[in-house]
């Protein structure tokens, strides 16, 4: 049976589960699926959405679903955080802002971190920051030929997050992780798959049917074997990886108010403003 | 000069080593080659196979070897754990069992990880398994084109081992790990090959030529260098790979009992009783 | 401005950086460039070519460049360590020879862990041994399709260094590392692509033009984001790779007193004469 969830905040008095303003969840077929639906913003990540997402994949975690997928919903995957967050200045100042977004990305990574079934992201075009670097805490990666993939960090005055830091040497080799970490280098799909960051490369045409027929597939194995395998597999990395999530929230607390950092910002705002 | 032993358990009054009934095992040109023997049963490994493998290793870590190469006889490398080993239930139960099997897969994987010499698989076809999580753990990989990597883990309701949970992660991206420990994905060869769990693949027809002359002249190179080069490399990971062998064989333990596993493993015999 | 040094040992009056025998280094565009500048002896490191090196990274290190270059002059980029350093022996003998090249080793290689900015190789040609090793401690290496890599401890009767016994299995997998560092499997420069050592191979025509391009354009991107970015991804294994160092070294000095690295080291140096 399918179940089909949006535009509520607040859980249903039927028990239903609470419907999203950023993201479309279903599930069906073994198979939680939780899509980016602001695709007019290129599914840019807001603090909406953010907490959305926490939420989404909490209850994710404890439906009976077999594996959780996420994907973006039109042409882009994600292109990262939404810049316009940092114009939402409270009461508290500059500092306070940062202070609450490294709080805000620390709990959103968590969950990654924390997930206990599969999770499956379905790369269905270009994918940017924050977006990226969470990637490397998928248990499978599928992407179009379409896709993309940019950290710019060193551009926005920035340093890496999502656990990238951590991550990425290891997936990848160290110098190859600095040249998109520290160099900003993009990758296309086929790169990205070449270094592990991507599982699979589909071309664009066929990608949404083969990679559904596979996941239905995957959907239909043992749910216990394949929760305690991830288990096994990822609990040798938790601590490490709650520690290092903290530790890039922290230096990013910093950045943030960096000149550096401020003067990209108001740098690409402006040329925004001016399209 | 050359010794072949097999057929006999016991070591011969003459100072010769045991005799193998599962294995066939010869010392000539400085290496000390390992052969999986049961080529009617696809090199499956039975109860026997596990301790006589333990044995042979041991007994290759203190001879004047300078390496030491695993492959298999007939068609296959090994197709990993015999299921009919699932069929021989002692007086204490399945429990009773279970336990028993997690010793002696700790004691087998464990000897793995201690030997001291180059130890080199030689994958004459296809392997599964046990036979696959172990590769982890060699120090050169040489396969055939025909040969395929296959750990249908969770179809058998089954969890990683071998130290696979923490090799493979480490070898390939945790994604590709996952898609081969999670989702039983096979790999060819060459795919293997490209995630770095095999070292170099060979056309089948010039494989045993080209591998061999090539670990003739690696035999040859200063014995105590390679164990002592060895030994720097791996001596960083020994504790940590104890303890997720300890792990893995806990975790399956558990694994063995459940009704997942059982139901597969019913299925499976069932099946190959129709045949 | 440009800033190029060389031939003195002192600091000049005016205070410009000392001069170097078996280097160049200049500084401009935001770049500070080391040449190994030995090119008729393949850039073979003697003994005052690792305390330059050292002297030169802790000088680039507190200069107003970006980032920092190391590269070769001539045809190779570093043929590794003189092995007529050998035949330098003190009054101590021997074992003094040993441990005084252990401590010189060592902080050579600490150099590299330490590094605060991103760190680039131009590997213009072949490398080999300590050439090779401590590439696994840069954040970028972009090399000619030209170049080789080589590192033949065993043949020498050695083991690995410059962090190699540890950098190695994580960049490549453990039975490639394995390869190169215990049987001396020497690589062409696309092969070191593949396996994650080197980031880039260019056709040698277009090498130092399209890499120089480059490495002007990430010279220019804020220089604390880049600082701190890779403070992030690399203090997490400095400890360890101290530690790893350090080991590394204690083993190589009781090798370089073994009759395998003794006989191995003469028999060399005959062949050389005899040329």
């Amino acid at each position: 049976s399918s179940l089909k969830s949006s535009g509520q905040l607040e859980p249903g008095a039927d028990g239903t589960p609470p419907g999203y303003e950023t993201l479309v969840v279903t599930s069906e077929d073994g198979i939680t699926k939780i899509t980016l639906n602001r695709p007019t913003k290129k599914n840019a990540m807001n603090t909406q959405m953010y907490h959305e997402i926490t939420l989404a994949l909490e209850a994710a975690s404890k439906d009976n679903s077999s594996i959780t997928v996420l994907t973006g919903s039109g042409d882009y995957y994600s292109s990262g955080n939404d810049l316009t967050n940092f114009t939402d200045i409270p009461s508290g100042g500059v500092e306070e802002k940062a202070k609450n977004s490294a709080i805000l990305l620390r709990n959103f990574v968590g969950c990654f971190i924390d997930f206990p079934k599969p999770l499956i992201a379905v790369v269905n075009g270009p994918a940017v920051g924050i977006a990226v670097t969470t990637l490397g805490l998928f248990d499978a990666v599928y992407s179009t030929d379409r896709a993309t993939f940019h950290t710019p960090f060193s551009h926005l005055g920035l340093s890496p997050e999502g656990c990238s830091s951590y991550t990425f040497p290891k997936i990848m080799s160290p110098s190859k992780a600095a040249e998109m970490l520290i160099f900003g280098k993009k990758l296309t799909a086929r790169e990205a798959c070449t270094q592990g960051l991507v599982t699979e490369v589909f071309p664009d045409g066929t990608f949404q049917k083969e990679v559904w027929t596979r996941l239905k597939a995957y959907a239909k194995l043992p749910a216990n074997a394949m929760r305690i395998s991830k288990e096994v597999i990822r609990n040798k990395e938790k601590e490490k990886l709650h520690a290092v999530n903290a530790e890039e929230c922290s230096v990013l607390q910093e950045r943030w108010l960096s000149d550096e950092c401020m003067n990209a910002v108001v740098s690409f705002l402006s040329r925004k403003a001016k399209l």
